[in-house]
């Protein structure tokens, strides 16, 4: 990642200032990030396809949801570049405009995928009614608006800052080790570090017995690290699939073998990018 | 499968009478099912944990959207066994009460996933708003019902029988290889047929480099044909990953040696269940 010094890039997100997916830009291009907020994912790649925005920071896993599905299916069908990835510690905060207590909230908004992580809170407040919106962070702005159908929202603490909403309960995550990975992406490639990069791709291999482990066998006959394998459905071709695959190493360094012998032996390939690892924090911490 | 002729099965189905999993549940079970709807599908795994149900119809993958995220983790934290398996056409209906015009329709109302896959016909009729509720067949109901705040459902041609409703457009779906996979799950395992058996099991490997491509080497080494591999996030492991195969054959025939392997091999190994193979739709026809 180089980001220019002068003018901030400009970063599209698909929700609002405070959501997670800012405090992801944030971590890779600092607090001036010139942020472009947008509603759906489909809205959050055409930003970056029309150069409305110069790069997207797009989620694509969930340490509890699991794959944030159609998100590696729209990189790979617009021909962007992966250029960086990083990763950010989901804490839901159950906000309310100061002055009001507990007693008077009836309904409470977020994202659903943030609502379903909090199925313990609800459960302990059983007259709180999740309600499902498109965004954590826009929950807690519409909520201080006084424009919203509901009581209270569940955000970042930051969020909650930004927007001048008060914390009643700091933490009601099901689970803590609750982490989103994002990537970063862009019309362009770019240069990745030699050292501590990894490298993005998707393959589909014939339909016949052994081809997977034939071209997993590729990475494991060089001792190269497969960090992610994910399987996705081929639209209109009903029970194939493709595979998108995260491997340590660079296509002109370690990974250079593997990935020609890949290619020669794929029925698809494509090369998504190749970025510096994220490692804030180690996989088996905590 | 071993229906029972004298009274029918319960069975349970996430969503309500005219569902597509009530569609599933009918190719396995005959018209005669005796059906146990349940709004979600927490609700619908604690039917057959409970004994409300006999079997509990699951929808495990969709040609378009792809894994119907959690449902195998459900089946394998409480030792459910897959005991069948089918697959449905996803063709959507447009309906409305007879007598309403297209012009009169505002609003339309159908399950999320049902909408994400009409967005040509809603970019087409741009004045219709989508609403996401439940169920299809759910949303064909209220409708029916008068009790609902859209003029419109999309649901099954079926639904549209049952409740009454008028087909104004039958086929509004994108995409005509629109398929959804549905694993019936029991309480006990039931004996699979040794000829045509397809197997499901779960198994994690070391975090080290090469170690997938061992574990897929013992159906590779053997011919054993893998028909689906998904990986999903361990809970409380951030970054790890638990995979669900699917293999032709069966324990105690073709399969036996490759299953003893792989179990000395992995770090977590579980059969989830052997059944017949649902082969009505060919992977490639048309």
């Amino acid at each position: 990642m180089t980001p220019s010094t002068s003018s901030p890039l400009s970063v599209a997100i698909q929700g609002e200032a405070g959501a997670f997916s800012h405090q992801a830009a944030m971590q890779i291009f600092g607090p001036g990030v010139n942020l472009v907020p947008t509603r759906t994912f489909d809205d959050l790649f055409a930003a970056v396809l029309t150069g409305r925005a110069e790069r997207a920071v797009v989620p694509v896993e969930n340490t509890l949801a699991g794959s944030v599905q159609g998100n590696l299916d729209r990189i790979l069908q617009h021909s962007l570049h992966i250029v960086g990835e990083t990763g950010v510690r989901i804490q839901l905060a159950f906000v309310a405009p100061p002055g009001r207590s507990l007693s008077e909230i009836r309904r409470a908004a977020s994202h659903p995928v943030a609502l379903q992580q909090c199925q313990r809170f609800f459960r302990d407040h059983a007259d709180i009614e999740p309600v499902a919106v498109y965004d954590t962070a826009g929950s807690v702005r519409d909520l201080m608006d006084g424009s919203s159908a509901y009581e209270a929202a569940i955000g970042s603490a930051w969020a909650a800052e930004l927007y001048g909403a008060k914390i009643l309960f700091p933490e009601i995550e099901d689970d803590p080790k609750n982490f989103t990975r994002f990537f970063v992406v862009s019309r362009d490639a770019e240069e990745a570090p030699r050292d501590g990069a990894k490298t993005s791709l998707a393959f589909v291999v014939a339909h016949e017995p052994g081809s997977l482990h034939r071209a997993l066998g590729v990475f494991a006959s060089r001792g190269a690290d497969l960090t992610k394998l994910e399987s996705r459905p081929i639209r209109g071709r009903p029970w194939e699939y493709r595979f998108f695959a995260d491997v340590r190493g660079h296509p002109e360094g370690s990974l250079g073998e593997c990935l020609e012998e890949l290619r020669g032996l794929a029925a698809e390939f494509q090369l998504l990018g190749s970025y510096g690892e994220w490692t804030e924090i180690e996989p088996s911490a905590g």
